[in-house]
């Protein structure tokens, strides 16, 4: 099939006015999403490579494909000879790379919808070297040759409420307005659907993982529009959307409405004009929510550049741009009390459900293999021919995915769980597949990455075990992992400190043995929203996007090790920012430090305890009795019995 | 005086065309070094500031002075009520401020000389919001002003032998011109004192401390140019110039012929063309280092717009100008075998000098205070009164100077020697006046920071000492200072990481605390160069000339901590990057670790050792036993019995 894609698509670019000399896909949807609905899958479509991240290029002879360190086996295991995989990082870049190879004058084209202005310029610019062009393909050409292409989802939204959400719309939109008036803006275009859903409290389900909707926004300092095909939406959301004066508008009536902004001739229809609106009720509810300023100290429409697409930026006029970060993005970071609760609640039946996986594993690994388990290390276990009952990768997932809906509030999972056996556990974002994973080894490591939606809060951990006896270099590399974890987990950092900044600490005793992992080190995490969230990250590439930690955001901690062809660690909790109580406070910065909110345990025989200094092992021997005492109620007799042995201090 | 100077300067302000609503004066001179000579120190002449590091701002009725905060404390005290003393990191910066506080359309003037291109530019971008214009002087106003201004200096040249450099001149012009040819240009103008001394191997006294030669160097493809006053140069010099095919040209030349360079007008005359240059030596010593290339290929001139002078740069043609980074940055900073092994030989002969000032200072603090000294804690020391020997803190660095004086290849110091008692140990870049110096006091700490120029090499050292009883809370901040130096001088890490990656590690243990410091950690240092070289660094501030470490370059380590009014402390080694070895070598990417080359003692006694983990235990004693075996050598029977009893092993 692939082959026949390349070869159609090269058609319609070599008949394509003007005709292209290489395309691009992009894995990115019309918002610029991480994940995506089945019908955005188009990089994974003329690929095969299926990760969350990678860009393709498709020339008349050749098709690349670039993706970061995460995803290098991944891509090599399912690129066919067709594809040639570039390692991001150690191959040139993709703009260099197309620059220095295409030829002088070429025409590259793209689907601007599914770009973003930063990456569309920034290739723009290094494609002038050599007289280059970018083009803005009239439509899509992949969706053009994908017959099987899935039809758009017609999934309802809802009201995501108070109780859980924190803020009203009235009181976010009002925060809005103000940003837009301190920035001289009379208007933002948000195209980021987490921003869109937090912004109106609504959820969906158009995206596997992700709880959103397939909708753009538009406010004015005295409007608000909601892109959206009007079929999803029932009557409770119709009237949610009235009371807070969002006027409802098609999806597709986001182009001419942008192009209308631009000239300032977007008028909400009267009905929903809040700045004229004069019910009794919305002056009691103190909804009128629009700001009153000078017409002419406002001229500028928002556009987040990172995250909108090139097609509706086209639209706008250059001068009268603002071309900078979301304020959304922030806000929506900084949890409010209430998203705070609901997320350390979440996390604690997150963290019974694991421990209700760990019991459960332990029982099949001894009842299936005879194998020694959690606790013991056994010299030779043997593996048992089990043709009856086999426990793999996707079963034993099915069942970690049982526990958790069990739970309350449960509305699935955040995003592909990675169940991971052996070597499989060195593809850093592996996901088995039901037909031919692995079945679970009691001889090698087993690395599970997980997470689920709670109408609460949206949770994300890993755990590597063994229930054999691991190798002295696999407890090694785990306790270099477990030492990189704690030090981050553990830091105490200046108000006005950057994530980049603190990644090093989580690396530096794998370093100590020459040791790395090829990806970042921690994520922001949303309430009931995307489990990778923004602004800010804990990463080794300093961030574009540039925003300091800040007291009341998530954000993982998550360090690794991947040896290709035998095993992979790594371990990851969620942790709140929050003030440090330091001895002084030099500078009067305020001093800043880490809340653990995700609770499981480490399994410590897989920790080579004479690596770790005291306060390592008095801060283990800490959570442990946290996490013993903080999930007994949601455990029976059996399984607090295990979580009590699993963690029982430790000493030197 | 200040009063008239401002009053002056006012005065040719308002009389300039077009007339000035403020001038800007920065510290730095035609050649934007560091240190610079008496008469180029015209910011310290009109603000009374004499640090190395600031930016005056004088409008029509303010005065205001930006410094960083190595610097608060001192320019606090030395600016008169007429200036008023900007914190940078704290207070707006000096464009940010001068945008939003000058008058729209205002007329700023600065001399071009003493301006970078990035920093003017810059400052025009932020000018342009409030159609504010930067306006090149056309001489320099404080000049006009300063009546006493010291003459010209007609110090010697000399030829640094190959002995120290090692590489010669002609194999630097090889290197550097195969860079040109690499980035397609053909010529180089080189304004930067130390880059213009290593190419050429050349050395000066013009200004204190650093062993330059104001002077400017054109090279290109196929000439060189050296722009001096030539009555600084011996006959020795003009044949080393002559043999190198360099030609010599008036220091004041450079002007019209960067004009010629422009046009490609710029030819040597016909003795010095090395290209045309056809003498049996030429050849026999393969000292024809042209390059011989096609002439269209090479258009660029290029130019570090990060140190070029906004004056010289003006005289270019922009579009055929290639603004990166001077490749002698780099090529300086990779220290040549010769080059580390005459480092290595100057810091022990360093190191002998600071232990034997430190056995003299522990002998005149018992002598003159009846201090405990440096190995014992006393309850209670009585100051003497003594009248007739006082030991100041400019007496001491004398005595530290003398000890130097005595080693092998000793040229002077490397800066001005920063000898502080107690609360003057909080001002971070202190330098006592003899006048007005303090007493060395045995309750108190005394820290000294200081470095000498020898023909093999540059040092720098920091040490912090009590000669009494040091409090619980002095020894808790100085064994975090000392935690953080020991994490960073023991990092390892990949190759391709830059020193703002590594930072934070020396400042971990006192964040722990609420504690941090205001200042970088560490700068590369010359081989008899400037102390302070780039283009690399390890400071929180991520660079803009951004060079990752690598195998060879010096950096120092030098963490620390200040209480205003109480003390300070800081801890400081010249370290050589080399590669680790590791076990393993995650990515093939090669990991780097340190090597210390400063030997000199930590006191014990200001260790809280409670606070350190076996794995720092461990480096101490070996450290120090290492500094015992090294410097025996060069020690007498009583200072070595000294050195000894301060470098046994601690335990916990």
């Amino acid at each position: 099939m692939a082959e026949d894609t390349l070869a159609s698509l090269r058609s319609l670019m070599a008949s394509h006015s003007p005709p292209l000399h290489a395309l691009l896909v992009p894995s990115e949807d019309y918002h610029q999403s991480e994940y995506v609905s089945a019908r955005d899958k188009r990089r994974a479509f003329v690929s095969g490579f299926t990760g969350s991240a990678g860009l393709a290029l498709i020339t008349t002879d050749e098709a690349r494909l670039w993706t970061d360190g995460r995803y290098f086996l991944q891509a090599s295991q399912e690129l066919s000879n067709q594809w040639r995989l570039m390692r991001m990082g150690e191959d040139p870049p993709v703009d260099i790379w197309m620059a220095d190879n295409l030829p002088e004058g070429a025409s590259i084209g793209v689907d601007p919808w599914c770009v973003s202005v930063d990456t569309a310029q920034k290739w723009e610019r290094a494609f002038s070297k050599k007289q280059q062009k970018l083009i803005q393909t009239s439509h899509n050409l992949v969706d053009e040759v994908w017959n099987s292409r899935p039809p758009p989802e017609l999934n309802p939204v809802s009201v995501h409420p108070l109780e859980f959400s924190g803020r009203s719309v009235a009181d976010k939109l009002k925060d809005l307005r103000e940003k837009l008036v301190q920035e001289k803006a009379r208007g933002i275009l948000i195209t980021t659907l987490d921003e869109v859903a937090w912004l109106y409290n609504i959820r969906g389900t158009d995206v596997s993982y992700c709880p959103v909707v397939h909708a753009f926004a538009v406010v004015t300092l005295n409007s608000a529009f909601f892109y959206v095909d009007r079929r999803k939406l029932s009557s409770e959301v119709n009237i949610h959307m009235k009371e807070n004066g969002i006027e409802l508008r098609d999806y597709g009536a986001v182009t001419a409405d942008v192009t209308l902004l631009a000239s300032d001739q977007l008028t909400p229809s009267s009905s929903a004009d809040v700045a004229k609106a004069d019910t009794p009720k919305s002056k009691t509810n103190n909804n009128d929510n629009s700001c009153e300023v000078g017409a002419n100290n406002n001229d500028f429409i928002w556009v987040d550049s990172g995250t909108c697409c090139f097609a509706l930026y086209s639209k706008l006029n250059g001068d009268k741009v603002l071309l900078q970060q979301s304020p959304l993005a922030l806000a929506k970071a900084l949890k409010n009390p209430v998203e705070m609760d609901g997320l350390k609640k979440a996390h604690i039946r997150d963290g019974a459900a694991i421990v209700q996986y760990l019991v459960w594993l332990d029982r099949q690994m001894h009842e299936l293999y005879g194998a020694s388990g959690y606790f013991l290390e056994a010299e030779n276990v043997k593996k048992k021919e089990s043709k009856t009952t086999r426990l793999t990768e996707v079963s034993a997932s099915d069942k970690l995915e049982q526990f958790r809906a069990s739970k309350e509030h449960f509305r699935g999972l955040s995003f592909p769980t990675i169940s991971s056996a052996g070597s499989n556990a060195a593809i850093i974002h592996y996901s088995p597949d039901a037909k031919n994973c692995a079945d679970l080894d009691p001889n090698s490591i087993y690395l599970f990455d997980s997470g689920a939606q709670y109408l609460d809060g949206t949770t994300d951990i890993t755990r590597t075990v063994h229930f054999g006896k691991p190798t002295k270099h696999e407890k090694a590399c785990y306790t270099a992992v477990l030492k990189g974890h704690i030090a981050l987990g553990n830091a105490r950092f200046p108000s006005g400190t950057y994530g980049n900044t603190l990644d090093i600490l989580a690396r530096i005793p794998l370093w100590k043995d020459g040791l790395d992992y090829r990806h970042g080190t921690g994520h922001g995490i949303g309430s009931y929203l995307n489990v990778h969230e923004g602004p800010h990250q804990i990463s080794f590439r300093p961030s574009a996007r540039n925003v300091p930690l800040q007291v009341s955001m998530t954000v993982t901690d998550e360090p690794g090790y991947y040896e290709d062809g035998n095993f992979g660690i790594r371990l990851e909790n969620v942790l709140i920012i929050k003030e440090a109580d330091t001895k002084f406070n030099f500078g009067d910065k305020g001093y800043l430090t880490f809340e653990h909110i995700t609770w499981a345990p480490y399994q410590t025989k897989l920790i080579d305890l004479s690596l770790l200094v005291p306060e390592e092992i008095e801060w283990l021997n800490n959570y442990h009795s946290k996490c013993s005492e903080i999930l007994a109620p949601y455990l029976d007799e059996s399984e607090l019995a295990w979580l009590k042995k699993a963690t029982e201090p430790v000493c030197v």
